[in-house]
């Protein structure tokens, strides 16, 4: 790896209990290239702009896919990731659906504990805080020709991030604008799936809502996803959550929740869920809760669904009687190294990796 | 208009005999900012360039789109635009979609003819040649939050192009992979559309076919578009074309092949085209023609159709026969200012248009 530190930290400048998420970014960022159907050397360099022209296929032809996932600060000073391994294996599993070169576990994870490592000072430290990291992968090369491009960036670029704490939102089950098609790119993170998502998400909250529950395009009887979240259903005490599949991403976070589910004993299905299924719960008094999960903001509870020009209140339970909460705090608790890790998920990211490498 | 013309023009290193589609850039280009909610002002700049980090909104959430176009130098070297207009509305139907900003007519067009008056020398004369240009729109904004940007550059960048002859290709029936969803972006000239596409092609590819039909995603019985062509298909003596929709994209030569063959007087109907009539039509050898058309290439026409194992070869009409190299002459003749424009098509690029502004 080739290390080249700031001279200028801005870190004097970042106040961990006054900046915005999202568009705070740490002192450094990997950047690594491809070219002649190679990675170049992994780069750890100052975080900052480079050079790009308008004609970037990245940007003219969407190759580009992306991962989220976050570093957190125990009371100890202590830096864990969070089951990195799941991202590595995600990145490349939407790199090959967009024809992009895949990368290798080494450039990831060792990218990824150089950057947390380095940047270890920008993680706020404290319930609900954490660093958020940026992933992904784009094409680079200059060509205005609709075909898989020679040249890629990996990069991974991080954002300090708080409050795990989301309001209750009102939802609106899709009845028109779809996420993905059947043969589509829907389980690949890739950079087109969001694009597509925000004009719809705009209209329904014209209608009074803050997302939509997407549902499958052809018939709009199944649920799908909600917003950028997986989405749970709770039926009486059975938890349902809709399998993965081409439509579908594998959310890590949805795959820590069932396995945290089944470890509790609840009865939680991977099963498809029928819109109508869901209604015919809400009528008959047995729809306690519906949440969606996300690495972000774990989860989002939702108070209310659309359906046809009708808005369905949720029960609003507390947090002792919600199977959402239940299963955050029990998340939250493991990745910031409050409780037990049985599953092995944490892992620790060493000080001085590089120097000690 | 801010003008800020090269000093060192690359044009003496452009060789018309021989040069490379979609890499070899004009000397200049155009690009303007959006910025609080407005476009700033339209600049045209030396090519080349810009500052902009791996956290560019653009390549992370895929808000892109872009128009493919020509400008044509007839024989006494006068420069054409064909249909810029139908450019125009389309971009800002696929930036609507795709929650971005809209761009005005004047933008475009203004921006359009400056950069190809400026860069007039760069258009090679003769047959099938032409300057290809590209406007895009993508985000700009330096953020990890999937939702709408706030910053976006319009930019139009050009290319030289040589030859509209294509060699007759194979191309597969898809069965299982889609480009569009229902509800989805596929009427968008969205750059994630691209990205989707590639692997399916590769696989298809590995099959040995060269583009892939593309169908509907729900039940693959109906043809929606071609590679990235509208598609055309002729039994008997009557040309079809599917109508578009949110799933088709609204092509600009896919409109005026059907205005030349209805001017013609040729049988052309826009309506849904089963995959099972195709076959059919193969079977009792009433199938003719199948073909695809495009900005780029204008048509490429199909030597056989591949479906679920299947590879059906088609008729090779000589050109007197074809319904496809006849519509491809009457449109290129036209572009090129040979023949008459009774549609009021082409669009004369004044020379000095700064100048005289």
């Amino acid at each position: 790896m080739i290390i080249q530190k700031t001279e200028n930290s801005r870190l004097s400048t970042f106040d961990p209990n006054n900046f915005s998420f999202g568009n705070t970014f740490s002192d450094h960022m990997i950047i690594c290239e491809y070219e002649d159907g190679k990675w170049g050397d992994v780069k750890l360099v100052p975080y900052g702009p480079l050079l790009f022209t308008p004609a970037m296929m990245g940007v003219n032809y969407g190759q580009a896919c992306f991962e989220g996932m976050k570093a957190y600060k125990d009371n100890d000073g202590q830096v864990f990731l969070f089951r990195p391994e799941k991202n590595f294996e995600r990145i490349n599993k939407s790199a090959k659906r967009l024809a992009m070169p895949e990368v290798t576990e080494e450039m990831f994870l060792d990218g990824l504990k150089a950057l947390v490592d380095t940047d270890r000072n920008w993680i706020p430290q404290g319930e609900g805080m954490s660093l958020y990291i940026r992933p992904l992968i784009f094409a680079t090369e200059e060509a205005l020709k609709a075909r898989v491009a020679n040249k890629y960036m990996f990069a991974i670029v991080a954002t300090p991030a708080k409050s795990y704490y989301a309001d209750p939102v009102s939802v609106k089950i899709s009845d028109h604008y779809s996420r993905a098609a059947s043969g589509g790119v829907g389980s690949a993170k890739a950079a087109g799936n969001y694009a597509a998502s925000f004009y719809p998400t705009q209209l329904a909250m014209e209608e009074g809502y803050d997302q939509i529950i997407w549902t499958d395009d052809a018939t709009h009887e199944y649920f799908e996803e909600s917003g950028t979240m997986n989405v749970f259903v709770r039926i009486n005490d059975t938890i349902y959550t809709p399998p993965t599949s081409e439509k579908i991403l594998d959310g890590v976070t949805r795959d820590s929740f069932i396995q945290l589910a089944n470890k509790r004993g609840l009865d939680i299905r991977v099963e498809p869920i029928a819109v109508q299924a869901v209604l015919d719960a809400h009528k008959n008094g047995t729809l306690k809760e519906v949440w969606g999960v996300g690495t972000a903001v774990v989860t989002t509870v939702f108070k209310a669904l659309g359906h046809k020009g009708e808005k369905l209140q949720l029960p609003s339970l507390p947090d002792d009687e919600s199977y959402a909460a239940l299963l955050k705090s029990d998340l939250v608790n493991l990745q910031n190294n409050i409780s037990e890790d049985p599953f092995g998920w944490r892992v620790l990211v060493k000080k001085d990796v590089l120097e000690t490498a």
